[in-house]
Order: structure tokens, then C-alpha cells, then sequence
């Protein structure tokens, strides 16, 4: 909760309902007793974002939360997407002047907040002072190809490279795979950030050399930090200086 | 400032000085009245976090304030750079009884914020649900070589690409060029959103198709979003949809 936005808890105090996965739902209790709560499991989220653009559409105000950042990976794009597909006119919450008398209209908001590679990189040191890619190692909704192509691609052009959903139960191959592509155009020694659960109950910080990334402990609520070549390590922390003319005012260590 | 987190809030209520850009001390003058105050010009970073961190060595704490997320373009990592090339020891604030006797010693927290692909996402929609890469086009520390072939491999592999320091009055052909680069990979109708300013005065948002991109005013305060293949417009509203599988779930407007 101290990293929610004043506009974020602002937000969550006047709606008369939250619609989450049950987990972050708990994260935020205490900010929305008494309310209306929409909560479905984590593969159930097409209908988690149904319920609340009807709950919306009769009249009660309604917050979709995610955890970090609801636009990276998160809910903002299906709430988009739902509203395109029932062809519910969309209006800025300062618009409401435009709304139309012949559609179903519905005021969206996205409130911005804090990404995990945001959170997790502020934990690890500074690992994205330059060009970075995310990637999401999930292949349930994009099949493996396009993600490996796009694995090699940022490799070969030397990002910083954030995973995303690196690996769940059921998927548990898609790392070590990554990690194999990588290691074609990068040193074994790269630094390697591992953050789980950042600024949460269970929080753990680590950094490993690439090569040995595959033993490392990682779950659905890890982020990985893959360096690129410029990235170093000083003392405990993991970071990727601002230019390359800057690669050697860096001690490595 | 509703867009500061809790986190950032307490940290600036509770420190000696602040350091920073001017126009960013600015925005959060009320917050910081009666502190010691730290200002530098743009090109004098240097210097600032220099002077930040003989402030912090003379037992005086002292906050280093970037616009968005410290850690995505910004100051953090300057600020460990330097300690590592001055052989300042860094600990973390929870670790202050693995300070060093025999050197100088830093406490260091990284307080993560809301970077500008984030505020200025929230405010097209949400054109990053999907993978993306964000380049700087700034050559002063980077050579345009290197920035060409990220920007290449970004557009090849069908990355959402999140283009920060677009131009400068002095940096003024390279999003011209960038715009050219990609459109050798993407369709010259693809969404691309231009966020100016957000969540500040003189908020600016829009969304042009890529072949438009170079009439454009654009400026240092400006993001640009260039879609992937996947993205798609919704009335005011840029979207990029979860997987590929669900192109076709939305209808193009």
C-alpha cells in the first residue's frame, strides 16, 4: 500500500465496487472495506472484467485493480478490449459531454502505477538506465515462436531484457529455453536479477550470473532481469550505466 | 504530485535536501519547503548527484528526485555509478550493521515511481498489454549505430516500441529517421500515440497513424507509442490486446 498513488487510493476511496484477482484484492483490504468486491480466479479474468463493466453500466462506479502497473500485462487492455467488442462508447472521465444518447456509454479511467519492472529494478539497484525490452514467457495467449523470435531479437540487439510470467507450474520449460537463446549472444557472466514478490510479504532479491539462471527458484510472481552487455554489478546491486561511451567509468566487480 | 506514491511522499517529508532537475523541484515545491535545495541545470547531472552524495557523506539525507521512475532513464543509476567509482559502500536501509569501518559508507534506497511509458500509456489506453522495448533516441551517450539496430530489431520482431527523448531543438532529425526504420517492418497505418506532458500542465495526447508520425510536434516532454501489428485504435483509444490469438476478437475502427 505505500506504493499506490495518492490518485490510486483516491480513486479506491469512492468507488462503490473493486473488481480483482482474490490476491490483490487482499493486498488492499483495509482501503476498501464495506464496498461491493468482484473477485475470480486468475485464469477467470474475462469474467471478472464483464462483471464490472455491468456492474458499471448500472450505475455503480467500479475499480479494476491489478498489481502494478494495469497497463503492463495487466487488466487495462481487456477492459479496452471487452468495451470494443459489446460496442460501449468509451469517454474520458473530464468528457462527459460527448457521451451519446443512442449507445451504452462508460467512463474509463486508467490510473497509471508502479510496474514490477519498476519495483523490482528499484530493489536490484538500477538495471534500466538504458534501452530495455519486455517480454512475457507466458505462451497461452501468443504462441512459442513469435516469444522466441522476440527473445533473440533483444538479445541480439543488446537490451536489458524484463521476463514477465517466467514460469508457473504447468510452465516450466519456457525459462531455460530463454536462457539457452540468450546465451548465444550473450557472456555466461551477464548479471542476472531475480526479484519475487517486490515490496510485499515474502520479497526476495537475488542476482546470478546467466549461466546459472535455470537453478534459480522462480514462480508466476517473479521478475527476471536479464543485463545486457554494459550491465555490471557493484557490491550488491545490479546496474546498467547510461550510456555506452559510460561502460568503463564502471569498475566492474 | 497525486501521482507520487505513499513511499515517495514519506521519503521527501523526512529527508535533509533534495536534489534535482529544476523544473522537476518545481512540481514538488510544497512538499519540500524549508529543506536545502539542490538544482542543477539538464546537462549538469553530474554534478547534482556529486553534490547529492557529499551531502548524504556529511551525515545530511538527502533525496536525488527524477520525473517518472528513478530507475528508467534517470538518476539512480548515476547515483551508483558514482559511489562504485568514488568506492563509496552501499548498503541498503533495512542493513546498516553491514556498514564498513574502514571506508566511506551510503545508505541507499531506490523508491520506485510511475515511469512516463506507464502515465503516458494510462492516458492512450493501453497500448502496452503486450511485449514492448523502450528506446532512447538520445546519441549523446549512445552511438546512432547501436540505437539504429535496436530500432530495427524492436520493429522486426513486432515489439510495441516506447520512444523516449524523441528530440531535442538540437537532436531534431532522429525520430524522422526511427520513423523511417520502422516503416520498413510496419504498416504505415499503425496506431502511434504521442503523450506530452502527463498528468502535468500542458498534457498533450494523440494518436496519429505512423506515417504521420514526422509532422508531428514532438519534444523532450514527449513519449511516442509505435504499435505492433496487434494494435488497434478504439474510438479516442490506442489498444494492444493480450496475445496475438485475440487480433481478431477486436474490430478495427
Amino acid at each position: 500500500m505505500d506504493h499506490l498513488s495518492k490518485r490510486a487510493m483516491d480513486v479506491l476511496a469512492g468507488v462503490d465496487a473493486v473488481a480483482g484477482y482474490t490476491t490483490y484484492i487482499e493486498l488492499i483490504r483495509p482501503l476498501i472495506e464495506g464496498k461491493i468486491i468482484i473477485t475470480t480466479p486468475m485464469t477467470k479474468e474475462v469474467e471478472r472484467v464483464e462483471t464490472a463493466i455491468e456492474t458499471a453500466l448500472n450505475g455503480k462506479t467500479c475499480a479494476v485493480v491489478s498489481s502494478g502497473d494495469p497497463g503492463v500485462y495487466a487488466m487495462a487492455g481487456l477492459v479496452f478490449e471487452m468495451c470494443n467488442r459489446k460496442n460501449i462508447y468509451v469517454v474520458s472521465p473530464g468528457n462527459s459531454h460527448e457521451m451519446k444518447t443512442d449507445s451504452r456509454n462508460l467512463r474509463i479511467e486508467v490510473v497509471p502505477g508502479i510496474p514490477a519492472l519498476c519495483s523490482g529494478a528499484a530493489l536490484l539497484g538500477a538495471p534500466l538506465t538504458h534501452d530495455f525490452a519486455a517480454i512475457s514467457l507466458s505462451d497461452l495467449l501468443t504462441n512459442w515462436e513469435q516469444i522466441e523470435q522476440r527473445l533473440k531479437a533483444a538479445a541480439k540487439a543488446d537490451f536489458v531484457i524484463v521476463l514477465y510470467n517466467p514460469k508457473s507450474k504447468k510452465r516450466n520449460w519456457q525459462l531455460k529455453k530463454a536462457q539457452e537463446i540468450i546465451l548465444n549472444y550473450r557472456d555466461p557472466q551477464t548479471p542476472v536479477g531475480i526479484v519475487a514478490r517486490a515490496m510485499r510479504e515474502g520479497q526476495n532479491v537475488q542476482i546470478v550470473p546467466l549461466k546459472d539462471l535455470h537453478k534459480e527458484d522462480v514462480d508466476m510472481q517473479t521478475t527476471v532481469f536479464i543485463g545486457s552487455s554494459a550491465s555490471v554489478t557493484y557490491l550488491n546491486y545490479m546496474v546498467t550505466p547510461r550510456g555506452y561511451s559510460n561502460k568503463y567509468f564502471l569498475n566492474k566487480s
